[in-house]
């Protein structure tokens, strides 16, 4: 299987971490797409996902996948449990639920904040921006990191007592606060101790040595 | 179950054509939530549901599962074949990612554009509005009704040979479309053609049938 992504672009991150979870890197071939140089909204790529974005997988017969939760949701019935998006119908609908929260209120607001009230990827990129939505997003988001602080202060995991993708897209989000210097606001230590724990995961390691390495 | 929606609101729209496609609508009590007051703003309802949308799924235990996705996964899961998300991994990864480029490219294009760049509730509920990013997002929509003609030029259905949640979401665009007088282009005939196609559903027409009744 190959992916499109860029090595540390925070939505291909959750693909990267869901792969490392499944035990499907060795199976992946990944192809670099520039975003700093806009090849995402070339015609080629676009060809590719209608929405220029990554991640996108590639199946060996040509078959195409983009969307983060998509993809998951692909690989996560491809093999073993389904860990990262529940078994039961009540699991798959919280996860569901939680994982889709996390990009509306915050992983989302923080990529529009960075594509509309920051330099973003360079004037050759960002070839529309609305700075006021951007700054919306950007309390959104923060609005919206408070919220996962307190769910967070009652519970070991996003949707619940398991890991599973809805974390990951909490990660998602944390990892495009850092890249943006958004920061946590204090008072999140629930937030924060969560955030420690997922550290420890093997899973987010590899991860982090894979972005360390680069491109290549 | 319940469900907390709005009788004619695009996105309870969604859930209500898949309850139907399921034969569950009989095992729902519905709780209307006035949109027009902006019920759904208020304290009350954003414990029910963070994001402020409807609708929202309640079980007998009151677990509450809001987004449409998640809750037609649930849905899905819980009686008969999946038929709405697929049942083998291809199925599903492709099925989710139609499904979310329609909410992305499409309908919650319309949504945003309704909310920002037309009176969208009237004024006590709409409290922010960017009229600039609302007309962005009408183009988009615009520009999603192309893409979706253009792929319907080759496929029955919006996630390829069968009937999905994929295209319920394509649907709540063409409702949210229509309510926000937002026209077709001409030239989608192919999504015209899928468009009259969906309506001879029994699903769309029970649900037709329900919006007409009106809230009760
Ligand atoms: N909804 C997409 C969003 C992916 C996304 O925004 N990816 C970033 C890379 S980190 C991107 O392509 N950004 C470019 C853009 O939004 O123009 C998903 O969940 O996969
Ligand atoms: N992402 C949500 C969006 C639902 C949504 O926007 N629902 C409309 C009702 S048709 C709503 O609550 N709009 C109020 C608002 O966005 O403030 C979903 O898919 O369920």
């Amino acid at each position: 299987m190959k992916i499109y992504d860029w090595f540390n672009g925070p939505y291909p991150a959750r693909v990267r971490i869901a792969l490392a979870e499944k035990g499907l890197l060795p199976k992946i071939e990944f192809i670099p797409v520039n975003l700093w140089t806009g090849e995402h909204k070339k015609p080629e790529f676009l060809a590719i996902n209608y929405s220029g974005t990554l991640p996108v997988l590639e199946l060996s017969d040509g078959t195409r996948i983009a969307e983060c939760t998509a993809i998951t949701q692909y690989l996560d019935s491809l093999v073993g449990e389904p860990t990262l998006t529940g078994e039961t119908p009540v699991e798959k609908g919280l996860i569901h639920m939680m994982t889709k929260r996390a990009e509306i209120e915050f992983l989302d607001a923080v990529s529009t904040y960075f594509h509309h009230a920051t330099p973003g990827l360079g004037p050759e990129v960002e070839l529309y921006q609305n700075a006021e939505w951007g700054g919306r997003m950007r309390d959104k988001a923060i609005r919206g990191m408070r919220y996962f602080d307190n769910l967070l202060k009652d519970q070991p995991f996003v949707a619940g007592d398991r890991f599973s993708m809805a974390d990951i897209a909490v990660l998602g989000g944390m990892i495009f606060a850092s890249l943006v210097q958004l920061p946590v606001p204090d008072e999140c230590a629930a937030l924060r101790a969560w955030h420690a724990r997922m550290q420890e995961r093997p899973s987010v390691q590899t991860w982090r040595a894979m972005v360390e390495r680069g491109v290549a």
